[in-house]
């Protein structure tokens, strides 16, 4: 049997009322921290949707706060950073991470393996660009100026800060898959504002970085709006590559190579357009990536707060059953 | 003399102070729709900058507006419609656009082409995607699920719905054309949220229909993220591609198979990053733009509203003295 595996980037979190009604009164740092909770968070939509795999819940900024980056999230804003990182002094502060620094999140791991038995649980980092931005920005930006602007004015500036970055989101990895998790997802939300030059020069070698941490587990690679940079993603080191919900798969791996296993891609739109279209694409999917080496189905972005939960299970079913090969 | 021309999106707005100081106390839509108050608005950067070309202040949900839409512009937010727009009937309510609709826009474009001279004044309008988007979502919004599951699941109400904002938007831009606009620019904020395949099926008939409206005068057509949609966008009955910062010029040229004049495409944010990298940001433009068949100085998305006037005019003159040919 090989039937295609399925799990849904933000599986985990505010479309399953289980979820909501577990963060009532809990701020998100807090339940990434607690490992009961954060294991509990990750296992629902395991057991609701019968998904392939669980992806461990956690934010991108919980390894930065843990080396002691003074940050919050606000809800309805996202990570926001009381002393933005701009100078040499603000990338100084920003130690290595150390086991200590993340025993709840690790603890967590633990528990979930336990509970997962033969279903794999993936890993979780934020990227080095995604993670500067939000520390150089001081929280969530459309434009990333301030950003950018750092990374072409000073670039030796940048690539300190963006290495510290990577050791960091690499130790967060290395640390979940000694903990026990069978594979990662590196998570570049915003690589999408850069074009491939830039991407190229700036930020590729620090997520080569951070994926050197774990040579030895499969190794996601996912970022919005990133098709015109997958040759290059397909560079860091990686095993398979997450694909945006704006090309189809064929054409994804045909400009990388059709070396790569491609995880994706249905738009997180289309899980609210009724079941017929929901199906229709579906197949479409499925079809695009009949002839690559190896297929993951996801979403081309993470899942909308708004989705209804029955939707998702319903997609995991109809993958499982249109893939089923004996 | 075939310096190159430039001009900048949101050239007109918030980036001046003296812009900032006319707007106090004063709406959005009430600024749009006073003939003074637009025209002063659209004149402030031309006299400031020396840009080539004044671009019309408006928003893109003004000829909306003018047919009865009940929305508001919400400063911080963006424009929210009162009752979103999903079926029949709501689209029954969007009439044809009259040119008494309009007459304070049309009014100030008036008064600009008398004070431009030999100046060119750009006409304006949103693409029919993207006047779609706000109607249906009924405000901004970053995931389009609620458009994009009418367009998919209600193909004949999109169709409609599309339809009639293109004879809208169409008519907007050609009385502004008929008050003396020499060129206009058909702006899709949005359309780079889709995949080639949809904006095909979807979005370009209707945007080819809206601009099949000015056919006497240059065409621009812009949109954020599009630079895998270039070909599509391309056959919209354009003279001018809008080109978004992520790809080089040359890259975009050889996409739409170097027929087309193209308008572009420095990053916004690098008018943060101090003098020298502008400097050298704009002189790739102008090298990327060197075998073209046409170029327009431009950013590759708005002005962003902290940028420093100064360092527009700065890129102004550096266009103008290094491409002076005589």
């Amino acid at each position: 049997m090989s039937r295609t595996p399925v799990w849904f980037m933000r599986q985990a979190g505010r479309s399953l009322p289980e979820y909501r009604r577990l963060r009532e009164g809990i701020t998100m740092l807090d339940a990434c921290n607690t490992p009961e909770l954060a294991a509990e968070i990750t296992m629902q939509p395991v057991r609701r949707h019968g998904v392939d795999a669980a992806i461990f819940f956690s934010d991108i900024v919980v390894p930065v706060k843990a080396v002691g980056v003074d940050l919050d999230i606000v809800p309805g804003t996202g990570p926001v950073v009381a002393a933005p990182i701009r100078d040499q002094a603000g990338i100084a502060a920003l130690r290595p991470l150390q086991p200590d620094d993340v025993v709840g999140p690790i603890a967590a791991i633990r528990l979930l393996v336990e509970e997962l038995g033969d279903t794999p649980l993936i890993g979780f980092a934020g990227a080095p660009f995604t993670l500067a931005s939000y520390l150089i920005e001081g929280g969530p930006s459309r434009d990333h100026a301030a950003t950018k602007s750092l990374m072409w004015a000073e670039p030796q500036l940048w690539h300190a800060l963006a290495d510290r970055l990577a050791h960091i989101a690499g130790s967060y990895l290395a640390l979940q898959v000694g903990a026990g998790a069978s594979a990662v997802q590196l998570f570049d939300s915003w690589a999408g504002a850069l074009s491939e030059t830039d991407y190229r020069e700036y930020v590729l070698p620090h997520s080569r970085t951070a994926l050197s941490y774990v040579a030895e587990v499969p190794k996601i690679h996912f970022g919005v709006g990133t098709g015109e940079l997958l040759p290059a993603m397909s560079e860091a080191g990686i095993d398979v590559l997450g694909v945006d919900f704006r090309i189809p798969l064929q054409q994804a791996a045909a400009r990388v190579g059709g070396e790569f296993a491609l995880q994706g891609n249905l738009d997180p739109a289309a899980l609210f357009a009724g079941a017929d279209v929901v199906e229709g694409k579906v197949a479409a999917v499925l079809e695009s990536a009949a002839d690559l080496p190896g297929h993951i189905f996801n979403l081309g972005h993470g899942v909308l707060p708004s989705t209804d939960p029955g939707v998702l299970t319903a997609v995991v079913a109809q993958v499982h059953d249109s893939t089923e090969r004996n």
